[in-house]
């Protein structure tokens, strides 16, 4: 656009000379000064920090990173500019994932990809991120926009596209695949996908990509009341992948184009949507930085401010193959990774030997938190917390069931239930 | 602007029509092309939604307002357009006030106040809400460009000033009681404030506001290193005033300004300022209209995902006189509130002789949460949920204490703490 702007100017300037009587000159000076006000405007609102070639821990106000570097200085991350390396990949710019793209770009991410096929319109007016000039657009157009002017050092990538068709499907795959960014030997080239889809087709397709990757990603989703939402984390092999349990209830959302169809809609909020966002951003950022503990799933009840948290183990007869090859391979694994726990635990052993803060002016001490963790996350899958119930069959299908009272209690693992619900889709 | 352009357009016609030389007209022509280019710029950057009469619950793309009605049909919210009739006041537009400023616009809340004497700086940008272009705006003037943009409906008061100055508090307090809004009988003009102030010394000022105008009000916090959060709720009167308890860790908060002279700075993450927003947010909009149940104080532990309540009875001791007169008028109202509660109880008891769905053809059952609510919320003041400490003054002072050993066990009541703090400096 400076070009243009540039050639206008000139083309007054050649104007002004051609035309020397003073009446045409006013005309055109005054024509001038509109142009330049325009000009002006037109740039302020396009005006773009500069790229910064290193994250800076200096305290100065034109430091975009010192709040974030002082994460190092605070004992809580190692190597905070580490962030520049990372590869995140987010499928659905809606209400939760639209602000994990901005919260990521917002902390520095490396390189982000988006994946949509949908369009801005005034109806997501209520949740965070898109503003009202910006309806019509395509949600990973108007986030490019947005997210690069935010923050010109991320490496933006965007896809729009729908993954659940053959064709989208397949420049997913190779999206993920692609390793120019950071050359590894991983099997994929990002360090996290981020699903923030709103309906079960989608998911299945993320879940179906990240096994045959041997992908580590992350789930999240919010209710059709708007007022629950959750977040979850997928190892293949090491934990369930999301065809080996049926969906939880606050895993259910429901596809927005079903409910629209018929003349109804799904309810959202900015509040239960942002706090998801960064629930799901948190747990990223200590997933990729390695600090505090990330949860395996973790539950947002809004109406009791009760936050569920479990872990769920594969289940050995998921339906998803790639699933149960990622589960041959973790336990063909076991014995690598006990030694490796071992070594660990031996270093960790020789630390303690030499207090580091003999004299601890500040009377600080570790409180064993043994008991919080086992709380927090039964190992088992057996129950499922309080506050969580799983989403079963319709009722219809439901009434089918041979003996429903008895059902509720003799569910007491996922494998009793995924065997259950075999039973019942054979008849 | 608009009739700036009509003008500037005018005028080149009439140039056109003074200069009748075919050459003269290409170059007149040329010029004007690329000024109604650059006009059509300048507007598509300015673009804003029309103003809404009612808020409607129709289903189509250009409603902004259907995602959130549809929480009636859901049975969520009872009357969602209520939240039109409300006023928020925000003090503090940083991390935590700007983004739930902005979510309380989203959702079409009714007048906003916002207070806030600092500039935007780059050093700003590790936290949602302001853009780059933004920096050297006052936030005040930031925000309500922002915010107006997004939401024409609402109606923004913006303050720049700071409140713990003498003519600022005194600006504060006539802002917070005009009626001018929404007359009531009520002492002041706003319903809710919300308190995301970064220091110790503006929160006394909001407490001593909300206790003399007997205000209702959420204060907010987020640590220094960037990991813990939280929200509480303050009602004069009847629960803990700022005053009341020495704040927690959690609520410490470091003064940037202190710390930035010292050549350093408190960390901050986009996440943790948003959790901690979508809380402080939802919050309100359960206390505004009346569902599920509002937190008197929730935790946000980011490094193990941990979310402690509890509940602070007032100090019958408290140094504030403003919060002392509260609970002598909380006590004296006590019969009317009994009364009140027993009319509410039999209505309920009514209520549940005649079932609504005798069918149940869903089989939903209710569960009774007693044992639910006594886990989050200990109903009194002794004991501090696991992961909470007391911020008790400094590590030297702390020394000075007679006991340190046995203060750690025998404080079981805040009252008991207040009197050790008491004695404590009396020294």
């Amino acid at each position: 656009m400076d070009v243009e702007l540039k050639e206008m100017l000139d083309d007054f300037e050649s104007l002004k000379r051609a035309l020397p009587d003073p009446s045409h000159q006013d005309s055109i000076i005054k024509l001038q000064r509109r142009a330049e006000s325009l000009i002006s405007l037109a740039q302020s609102s396009h005006a773009r920090r500069s790229k910064v070639k290193d994250m800076s821990a200096e305290v100065i106000d034109s430091n975009p990173y010192s709040r974030l570097m002082a994460l190092q200085r605070m004992g809580i991350v190692e190597n905070y500019e580490r962030i520049r390396e990372f590869s995140v990949a987010i499928v659905g710019i809606g209400g939760v994932g639209s602000v994990a793209a901005e919260m990521l770009t917002r902390c520095g991410i490396g390189r982000l990809l988006l994946y949509d096929y949908d369009t801005v319109e005034l109806a997501n007016m209520n949740r965070l991120f898109f503003r009202p000039e910006q309806v019509g657009m395509t949600k990973t157009d108007a986030a490019v926009q947005t997210l690069s002017d935010i923050n010109p050092d991320v490496v933006l990538e965007s896809y729009t596209l729908n993954i659940t068709t053959v064709k989208g499907f397949e420049t997913f795959m190779e999206s993920l695949r692609n390793k120019s960014f950071r050359p590894s030997t991983h099997n994929s080239g990002v360090d996290l996908v981020l699903s923030c889809v709103d309906n079960y087709e989608a998911r299945m397709v993320v879940n179906q990509a990240c096994n045959e990757l041997s992908q580590t990603w992350m789930e999240s989703g919010v209710s059709e009341d708007a007022v629950s939402g959750h977040i979850q984390l997928l190892i293949p092999g090491e934990a369930a992948c999301f065809a080996c349990a049926p969906p939880l209830v606050v895993a259910s959302g429901v596809d927005e184009r079903t409910l629209k169809r018929e003349g109804v809609c799904a309810a959202s909020l900015p509040t239960t949507m942002g706090v998801v966002a960064g629930l799901l951003v948190q747990n990223t950022l200590k997933f990729l930085l390695k600090f505090g503990q990330v949860s395996p799933y973790l539950g947002y009840n809004a109406l009791k401010d009760y936050f569920p948290t479990m872990q769920m183990k594969p289940n050995p007869q998921c339906s998803n193959a790639a699933c149960l090859e990622r589960q041959k391979e973790y336990i063909l694994a076991k014995p690598a990774r006990d030694a490796d726990a071992k070594a660990k635990e031996a270093e960790a052993s020789n630390l303690t030997e030499c207090p580091i803060h003999a004299d601890n002016e500040w009377n600080i001490s570790v409180i064993d938190d043994s008991e919080i963790e086992r709380t927090d996350f039964p190992s088992s899958s057996d129950a499922l917390p309080e506050g969580l119930v799983h989403e079963l069959p319709s009722a219809v299908e439901f009434q089918k069931f041979p003996e429903p009272e008895e059902m509720s209690t003799s569910i007491d693992d996922l494998e009793d239930l995924r065997r259950q619900l075999d039973a019942l889709n054979a008849n």
